[in-house]
């Protein structure tokens, strides 16, 4: 009993604290109007695989503008990155992965747009 | 057991629609010089308010910039908001409470930045 309660508890554990305190790492993208489909692909595919190769990630979303308002400021991709805490996005920057990530990107990237916080209700 | 077993059943279908598919309404401001901490905390708390008075709200976090890369091109505030699907912001947009919301906002404001997607794994 005491062996499927631990995990249980474990699992709620983390479930408080998911509500609020993760460190949120906001990436938004403006491409080259020379950018082909291609290379954007090739940027969003290579994103998209940083969570597997940089574990202090522990969430990863992201989608194109939808814009509603029109105040997008011409930013079309949105990358919602997840840390534990302000230390992993340290770890995460100078990391390798996320420096080759880095020279898939520049080559086509117009204007990036970079906001970090740590989430609270 | 069939009565327990039907909330269950529930939500885990809720847990894995959270995984993606929601409208996410990103938004970002920057204030003017002039606005005080007072003015700027009556945001806080009138933003903080939405999801108590509009119901297609279905999450809601925000935070203050902890820019690592100071690449926040001066943007001092984000709030997270989460719709179930884009007709949830279009409800939002023209609601009352934001409406409201905006009157005490927009005296104080020098910029803001609103990015609108549907979130992908």
């Amino acid at each position: 009993m005491l062996k499927l309660l631990i995990p249980i508890a474990l699992m709620l554990t983390n479930a408080v604290s998911q509500a609020g305190g993760e460190f949120r790492h906001i990436v938004m993208f403006k491409f080259k109007d020379s950018a082909t489909p291609a290379q954007i692909a090739a940027v969003e595919k290579a994103f998209g695989e940083l969570p597997a190769k940089i574990d202090t990630i522990t969430d990863y979303e992201w989608g194109t503008s939808e814009s509603v308002e029109g105040k997008n400021d011409g930013l079309t991709h949105c990358f919602f990155v997840t840390f534990k805490d302000k230390a992993g996005l340290e770890t995460y920057i100078p990391h390798p992965a996320h420096v080759a990530f880095k020279e898939i990107l520049i080559p086509i990237l117009d204007k990036a747009l970079v906001f970090d916080y740590t989430a609270k209700d």
